[in-house]
């Protein structure tokens, strides 16, 4: 697709979800409804809706993850698509062929939708630019870029619980730099117009220049945690460690760690959030983490919900 | 769940199948005669009944085997299920996520049943005991303990040849010591009325308490035989004899492996079983693998059935 | 089954499909107009038919292909088959299992097609020779032996361009000699009266016995691509050039190599296939393969439809 804006047709409507920045707040609104019908849908006895009968969503996950790719995978059968799994690594990808000739045959398979997932960032931008008008891609983590349906299942989460988001502050905790979930749940946040949204950590991993978001940085915990409404905790990628970038799991657990005491600075009522998997004892403890203010696990009920909507609009909005 | 039965509800019915050991007579009855109404299912024009529409089922094998997920996964797309194979190895569980965070991630995406195998002797039952109530556990083998489904399939293919379980003697042989199968079985037998259960193989891989079950223990393989109705040879695991247990797959075979000489010893109609996949030539030869009295292949169909019939009771009964 | 052709049932319909190499002329009309029914298929709003309701598919991939196996699946559930895919490496067959036994048992799963894949010639007839007759046999590609799929879906893209087989000229460029896709083509080609078929390729890359099966053989590019109305380019397998039968890339590309310059020695409107993945710059020039003579990516399309023709008329024609 070649229009002006990268992910919305001639209509404003979602074509694409490829990053949540440059996505106007109605649009935003619309999936977070659309995915309020599906929410309460785990409970039903028949968790099936025909919305993508006959439909073939591809699963092109270039870089693993199993949960990701899972919760697509639910989404996708539960709106009754057909979804098929690509083993990347294993494909023709891996005897040389080029992205986009891979993308060119699939579309040639009549394909609707790519779920893209890959280590490179913009990479989905690529895929995009390059699909015809009736193939919708949509963005499962691209490099250090985004990772939209995380940001939108952030919103969801806080939404259900704090509704007012004009009203709220918003702590962000850990290694920012290198977080496509952080970049995604900040443009968000801005979007929809939550006046103080906190990055806290050290130094080396949250960058000044988030200033120019509107961003409040904070290398003091307890100035970062005091008073907000929402904590959001950040994955400490172990394997990044290695490189001398990241403190140890156990320096930074010292310095940045959720623990029952520090979340006390927060509000009473302050939710705690966590994209998953947690390393318990590094940047949260456990007690925190299973404690009465933790929403982790509704994040991930509102995860199938969040991916339900994505492919239920981009899949009936024509270019 | 947190009843007194760990694996049934209040009502006394099957709310998850763990371990045969503990269920009562009329449990394991209604599974077999629920499954007998699967058993020809397979000769039909359309293998696919709408039972389970709209359930996911989550097929979570920590060890892998193909054979077992894949009966598994027949077995829920014939009744019309969603399933979901996760590949765990490659998970977050390999990022350190405990096993118990796992699992209440994949609740929280509405999981119906997990379909669990482990290498640790009682996984299933610790995930049991962490799921919520209309939540279900089907275990498909956990380390040396227990193999339910097999022990029933293993019970209905006896029960298709031999029906009088009152009046059978039947011979198990091999390396009893390591084998879930066995102990499934011996538990199945002695539950179903079975007077001799025989335990047949060296003293190295048949363990002397097994007398406290009522089986009676043979070391020599005549003795075993020898008026057998029913003889069940295991599977030997190569990949133990490195360690020194087990002898030789040429010497096993010279003590222990079922010639055709050997199964004359045994009554004239008695059948031969395996779990699979046969060793041809150590465990048993081939002109007996092959042979009249084998019933290793219908145990194949009667295992699709047995796990149709789990899934759909398990299913339909609220906690 | 055991009849005189291993392919056909007495009526002479398509029981199996292992090879073109036998099947008559009417049998792959019926194939190809069968699957033109489906070549629009793709653009319909509901990719769906319930030909294959209920039936059970397997993709048994002995040699790892996921695009091949990818098609099969797609064409399988559009045509609401049950699809199950072996993951044959991890399986029992790893684990000293015979071929033979692996298939006696997914038949005793109730197996009513198996899709195979294998690295030696001729698996797929020795599994067809095994299989009762309420079971379907379709070669996936076996060695060095055949691609009947994909020699049908080869023509179908010349009919669609060129339907007067009768008056064609068609030159296949490259590694003839280990191409099952070259030899499928043959035979498809010879058998709908194509009068001219032409094998190009270096001494040690096109043997001089395929003069027997009335093909001309061209050492020379030039002489090979001269009048052609279809320039069938094959893939040079990397994975062989190691061996030193094969030139290197840029050798094989400035002898043989598909450029726009050369390409002009065919029929203006001559068409370009390849049956992918394509090597930019060895077998074919960028040019050429994004050119307006270039028919590569409807052949992926075809291949679907092709796909979806032959699991149906097997599945629905008795021994």
């Amino acid at each position: 697709m070649q229009y002006a804006h990268p992910q919305l047709n001639r209509h404003g409507e979602l074509h694409h979800l490829l990053s949540i920045e440059g996505l106007p707040r109605d649009v935003l609104l619309h999936i977070m409804d659309t995915a309020q019908g599906f929410v309460s849908f785990g409970d039903r006895d028949v968790k099936k809706v025909p919305l993508l009968r006959g439909k073939s969503v591809f699963n092109l996950f270039f870089e693993n993850s199993t949960r990701t790719r899972t919760t697509f995978e639910i989404a996708a059968k539960r709106l009754s698509a057909d979804i098929f799994n690509l083993d990347i690594q294993r494909s023709s990808t891996a005897k040389g062929e080029s992205l986009l000739d891979t993308i060119a045959n699939l579309e040639a398979m009549d394909a609707d939708i790519f779920v893209v997932r890959h280590s490179e960032s913009g990479a989905p931008f690529l895929i995009a630019r390059h699909t015809p008008d009736h193939v919708h891609v949509v963005n499962a983590g691209d490099g250090r870029h985004a990772h939209p349906t995380q940001g939108l299942l952030d919103m969801m989460t806080i939404r259900h619980y704090k509704p007012a988001f004009t009203a709220l502050t918003v702590a962000i905790v850990g290694d920012i730099v290198h977080s496509r979930v952080a970049r995604s749940a900040i443009h968000a946040l801005t979007t929809l117009g939550v006046p103080e949204v906190r990055a806290v950590g050290p130094k080396t991993l949250v960058p000044g220049d988030l200033r120019s978001m509107g961003v409040r940085i904070c290398h003091d915990i307890s100035e970062g945690l005091r008073g907000a409404d929402v904590v959001m905790m950040l994955r400490l990628q172990n394997e990044r460690m290695a490189g001398g970038l990241l403190p140890s799991a156990s320096e930074f657990n010292m310095m940045y760690g959720l623990t029952a005491e520090r979340l006390r600075l927060a509000r009473d009522d302050a939710i705690v959030m966590h994209p998953g998997p947690i390393n318990r004892g590094v940047e949260i403890d456990s007690a925190v983490a299973d404690g009465p203010q933790s929403v982790i696990l509704p994040q991930v009920r509102f995860g199938i919900a969040v991916r339900m909507a994505v492919l239920s609009i981009v899949a009936n909005n024509a270019a």
